[in-house]
């Protein structure tokens, strides 16, 4: 198995709002193969929006209802950058479920929930360095 | 907001469970900050396992115990790489949650489940590109 992600897909109850949300943030949709699935180019990878009871059936799940255990993090070059962002997901609607704070690993971050219950780290790691692409490497 | 994710974290009760299954399948760890967080470099971003409780508390919300609306995949070139990784990550301990299979919208797809219980969709959607670094490109 190569090393890598290629698509990490959101679940959702309400198509049009998790896309009102992402886009908000300044997010722009990539080719659409239907109606019921947004596709976001993100880097290298691909997040998607999808119905939240078919993804459940397709990943050969049961839906618990709330958090399952995986938490997708967004990181900035600067603990600035943290406070920018989580104002912005502020005005697009999110809740912040951790507002920005210095970290005990020496960093920066927050926490805001999206429309669908969805966490996201963001964070300013500074053991971790961003390239000019967004590309993010280890130590 | 750019328009990417930094790091991916995989909520997890046992740590070196985890981390054998992901080196089963011929993963490598990266600089590890401490003693219970697992850093992968996985492309251009870092897939993380870390303690569930400690990763519920981080990400401000409430742990349901089960899946919660999020999956990833890792797609591949070929129909016949689908079959490979499906049976090496069956090798290496995972739960295959549903066999490989053609799917609605043109592709080749599988399931295998974690033993955290994460699902891993594992697939070639003909209508993607991967480049010979492993990034994906919509359509």
């Amino acid at each position: 198995m190569e090393q890598r992600l290629s698509l990490v897909t959101l679940g959702v109850t309400d198509l049009e709002r998790a896309r009102a949300f992402y886009e908000a943030l300044g997010w722009k949709t990539g080719a659409q193969p239907d109606d019921e699935t947004i596709f976001f180019q993100a880097g290298g990878i691909v997040l998607a929006l999808w119905d939240r009871s078919k993804l459940a059936e397709d990943s050969a799940v049961e839906d618990s209802g709330g958090w399952g255990g995986i938490t997708p993090a967004h990181n900035v070059r600067s603990p600035a950058e943290v406070d920018t962002l989580i104002e912005e997901a502020r005005a697009a609607g999110a809740t912040i479920g951790r507002e920005p704070e210095e970290t005990p690993w020496g960093g920066y971050s927050a926490v805001f929930i999206d429309p669908e219950g969805h966490p996201w780290e963001v964070a300013h790691n500074p053991h971790w360095t961003i390239a000019d692409d967004g590309t993010v490497s280890l130590g």
